[in-house]
This record gives structure tokens, C-alpha cells and sequence, in this order.
């Protein structure tokens, strides 16, 4: 079994200190109502990555290091993530994510929308207590890119007049937007140099980027049992992702999906282009992208100084796109 | 028919600066989404009184009169409580609010969840423009509370366990509090000395507390028309406000209000509890407690030297209690 240290193992330098984000977090479980208890400790705890999180203390190495600041703000970030992943589930109906019932399907919405609200509204004091202004100014800006990436998220759903462009405009605004404000966060609580506090913030939304790509690739590739969901679940949900417009773009007369999205036996449809995209050479095209942009957050680091925190943030751009996962 | 300006003449010496906050909120409705836009034009449009904000700006005359601070200030705030509202018709599924139909009724639940993550976004980015750590602290702080209020109001629907006490601690949540980091804010952002900051903060609250209290009221007493809801509305959604729970007090042993939540025709015995609390002299008891909740909002101002704002937030005060809407 992997303990939460091996996971952290990544991490490098401040593997150590994550368990402090884990309990601050855990400090939200202590309300008096059971359900919600019950409701926190199933979207916050359980084995998510801690990602983001990682990413602001790693930044915190570029300044003085100093978790007082650093915890909350990674804290934050990592709950305005859950909350956001909350809502989507309202939203989206998911009946499942990581393999875990979500709160939406366990619950009614009601409880879900007011857990998310709980989420947000602890994140927010969470950046606060960071006592800076220039961060909470951003935290803000993301939350607004965020609630608008939301929007147009679902209104697009079973839309096909879509495109690359607009896909990687879409996972700036839900998935990079928070990764830059979690990497520029951690540097500018710690008083980074100007420079590394930039170099940080191109680091933190290129490595996002580079992350949601393989998510959407692993949508398709991944095994049932290794996603916790359904493979090409976001298709079947109407959702297009890299793969799917890639594979648009390749049959742009007549395919599977144009006619699902037309509403012609659409699960069937969905299904076989499923399929196809994952026999298709498709998903590798589509992790060249990927992997693209983890080049551009490793060039972003170039202004930082050999050794930590630099070589860690160089891996884990690596592993971003090696993971299976 | 009554314009905006006449609306805001209780405002006294800031009613002409109201409508600048009318024009910030107005900002958000410039989105690319057609939609939504017609969402925020019916969340935020419409005759809504401005009472938070207007509190903040007449908060802002115990310091430095500084627009540039207080729009975005009393903007944040009258955002955050439309987003509450938002997502409490979601949480209550109400149909309708003030005469319109709501967000949530007029599109389905995701879109709402979404409308009101927008403003909550908005509201932070707008309360950050201030660029004062201690009112963003308070803004948090308020959005927890909020949450929490909000948990606790749907948890206990169907509920008879309760009493006027923790009825108190739920309105303290649900509007005092943010009454109080509205006044507060104003107060804090315009430099006040110390000791009008806290007369504004607990005038705030105990102004909050009263408002409340005349609404829960009128939602018994007032008409359908007047209300642009059924009467009764709140206890036929199975939620206890003040004159419901001092008629139980009445009537410990038996009464249509127990029987309906133990299920037994339902909404003809709210009905009766209904038709039973307009003829009591319960109203006016419950009126008597919002009174004195408004008293005690003005003897906060003791502090606070003649003249104004402290005239026209004690005609406030008078204001919310005697108003029939």
C-alpha cells in the first residue's frame, strides 16, 4: 500500500511539510454537523495528489520560506479546486469521480451547492490570512476565471462548432488559471524576487495546462478501474476534449460524434467514436501537446538558479505528462 | 410610479452616490453569454433597496468620504448577499422571489449554481479592489458565517426541535452578520477612529437582527401582492422564523405546525398554522423583538457625534421596522 509520505516522495524538498496542508484542511472537518463532516472528508481527504498545494510550497523555496504563510495559501488553493470540482458535480450531474461516489450522487444538490459555498468561503479566509494584498487580488481574479471558465464549460456541452483555440482557452480558465495563482502565491508570500515570482507564475500555468491535457488524454486511455470513471466519460457527457476535436478535425464531414451531438443514437455513437480515438493515433498527438507544454513550463524556469526548488519543479512537469494516472 | 432616486432619499447624504454602485454591479453584466447576462440583469436588476451598501457608504462618513473604496466595498457586499440568494433558491428551490421568477425556476439548477458562483467571484475580486486587509478578513469571515447559516437553515427544515435562541444565532448568520461587515467595512476603508468602527459595526448587526426579524414577519402578515410571494412562504417551505416558533411556544403540546412535520396532511394544517398566526397577537410580539433589536442599533450610535451620518442610520433603523415590504 502507498502511504501518503511515498505519495508525497514527489515532491522533493517540502514532501515533509504537505501533512500540514492535510491537517489544516482536516481543520474544516470539526463542524457540528455530522453529515457535513461526512460530506468534507469525502471531497478533501481520501488520496488526491495535493498537487497545487505542492506547487505554492515548492514556490515558497524560491523566498523565504515560511509555511505560517505558505500553508494557508497552499490550503486555499487546494479548496478552491475541491469546491470548484463540487459545483461541476452539480452541474454535471457526475454520478462518479475517482472512483468515489461524488457528494452530488451521495447527497441531493442542495447539500452540494452549500458544501461548495463552505469550501469557497474557508478558501477565502484561507488566502487572507496570507495578509497579502497581492495575492488575495489574484486568488480573486482566478476565482472569476474559474466561475466564467464554469460557464462556458457547460454551456458548450453537445456543441460541436468547437475548436483547439477555444479547448485550450476552456483548461486555461478551469485548470491553469489556479495552478499559476498556486505557484505565483507561494513565491510572492515568501518575498521572491520579482523575476522568480514571474518565472513561477509562466511555470505554474504552462505545468496546468500540460496537467489537464493528459487528464482529458487519460479520459480515453485509461482503464475503468485506474480513472474511477468510465472511460471517454467526458464525451459521453457531451464534453469535447483535445482528442475528440482532433478527431473532428480529421473526419470533418461525417463522424460518430457530429452525428451523436445531432442526436442520432447518441450513446452508440459516442461509443464508437470512443473507440476509434483510442485506436486512433490521436491520443499521442494529442500528449505531444501535452508535452509541450511541460517543456514551456521547464523553460519558464529558467531564471531560477540550479538545484531545489528548480530540479523538482523540472520532474514534476515530467511526471505531469509520464503519469498513468 | 417611484423612481430610484426617490427609492434612495432615505439615504440621506449618500442616496446620489448609489447609483454608482448600481453602475458597478451593472459592469457584470457585460459577459459574452447572452444567458447569462439575462440571469445577472434578474438577479441584480430590479428595485432591490441597496440597504447594505447604502449602510457602507453612510459608514464611510464617520471617516474620509472615499468613493473610490466604497463603491467596490458596499458592491462586494450587496453581491455576496445576491449570490446567497441565488443559491438558496437553488438550496430551497423556491419559485419565486420579490414577484420575479427566480434564477433557478426560470433556468434549471446548474446554470443558477454557476450565476451564483459568478457573483460570489465578483464579489471577492470587488471587496480586493479596497486593498484593506482587515475588511477582506471580515469579507471571509462573513461568507463563513453566511455558509454555515445556510447549512444549518435546510438541515433543520421539517425541524420542531428548536427555539427562539438558536432562531437568533440563525438570522445572526444568515443577514446580521453581513449588516455588520457592510457598516463595519464602510467604516474600516474610510479610516474612522477606532471607536466609531465598532459603533458602526455593532449598529450593523443589531440593524441586521431587526431587519430579519420585520421580514420574517411580514412574510405572515404582509399580502401576496405586496410580498410578490404566497404568505406563509417560509413555513409552508417547513421553516420556523420567530412567529411560528412563539406560537409552538404557545401550543408546546399540540398544535398544526407539529402535526404537519409529523407528516400529517401537511400543507392543510401549515395552512391553519398560517391562517392562526395572522389573527394572534403573535405578529405584533415578534415585532416588539425587532424592535428592540432596532433600539439597541441606535444606542450603538451613542458613540458617534450629532448630526450626520448618525441621523439617517437612527431613521434607518425606524425604517426597517415600520416598513410593510
Amino acid at each position: 500500500m502507498t502511504t501518503r509520505v511515498d505519495q508525497f516522495a514527489l515532491y522533493g524538498p517540502v514532501a515533509d511539510d504537505l501533512p500540514a496542508v492535510d491537517e489544516l484542511l482536516a481543520s474544516l472537518y470539526e463542524v457540528d454537523f455530522p453529515w457535513l463532516r461526512e460530506m468534507l472528508e469525502a471531497a478533501l481527504g481520501g488520496s488526491g495528489k495535493r498537487m497545487r498545494p505542492a506547487v505554492s510550497l515548492l514556490a515558497g523555496r524560491l523566498g523565504n520560506y515560511d509555511l505560517d504563510l505558505l500553508v494557508p495559501m497552499a490550503a486555499s488553493v487546494e479548496l478552491l479546486h475541491t469546491a470548484t470540482l463540487v459545483h461541476d458535480d452539480v452541474i454535471d450531474m457526475a454520478e462518479e469521480r475517482r472512483g468515489r461516489p461524488t457528494a452530488a450522487s451521495q447527497f441531493n444538490n442542495a447539500p452540494s451547492v452549500m458544501l461548495g459555498d463552505y469550501m469557497f468561503a474557508h478558501a477565502a479566509e484561507f488566502v487572507a490570512r496570507t495578509g497579502n494584498i497581492r495575492v488575495i487580488r489574484n486568488f480573486a481574479d482566478t476565482l472569476r476565471v474559474m466561475a466564467t471558465g464554469e460557464l462556458s464549460q457547460d454551456v458548450s456541452a453537445y456543441e460541436y462548432s468547437r475548436d483547439v483555440q477555444r479547448y485550450l482557452d476552456r483548461i486555461y480558465g478551469k485548470t491553469a488559471s489556479l495552478f499559476a495563482t498556486a505557484s505565483e502565491g507561494g513565491a510572492i508570500v515568501c518575498g521572491a524576487p520579482e523575476p522568480h515570482v514571474e518565472a513561477a507564475r509562466r511555470y505554474g500555468a504552462q505545468l496546468g495546462m500540460a496537467f489537464q491535457i493528459v487528464d482529458d488524454v487519460l479520459d480515453f486511455s485509461a482503464t475503468s478501474e485506474e480513472l474511477g470513471k468510465p472511460a471517454g466519460s467526458d464525451l459521453l457527457a457531451g464534453t469535447l476534449t483535445l482528442p475528440a476535436l482532433l478527431y473532428m478535425e480529421r473526419y470533418p464531414d461525417d463522424n460518430p460524434i457530429r452525428r451523436a451531438f445531432d442526436g442520432v443514437r447518441r450513446r452508440a455513437n459516442l461509443q464508437r467514436a470512443i473507440e476509434e480515438i483510442r485506436a486512433s493515433g490521436l491520443l499521442d498527438e494529442s500528449l505531444e501537446t501535452g508535452r509541450r507544454f511541460a517543456t514551456e513550463a521547464v523553460e519558464a524556469l529558467d531564471a531560477l538558479p540550479a538545484g531545489e526548488p528548480r530540479s523538482t519543479l523540472e520532474g514534476l512537469a515530467e511526471f505531469v505528462v509520464e503519469r498513468r494516472s
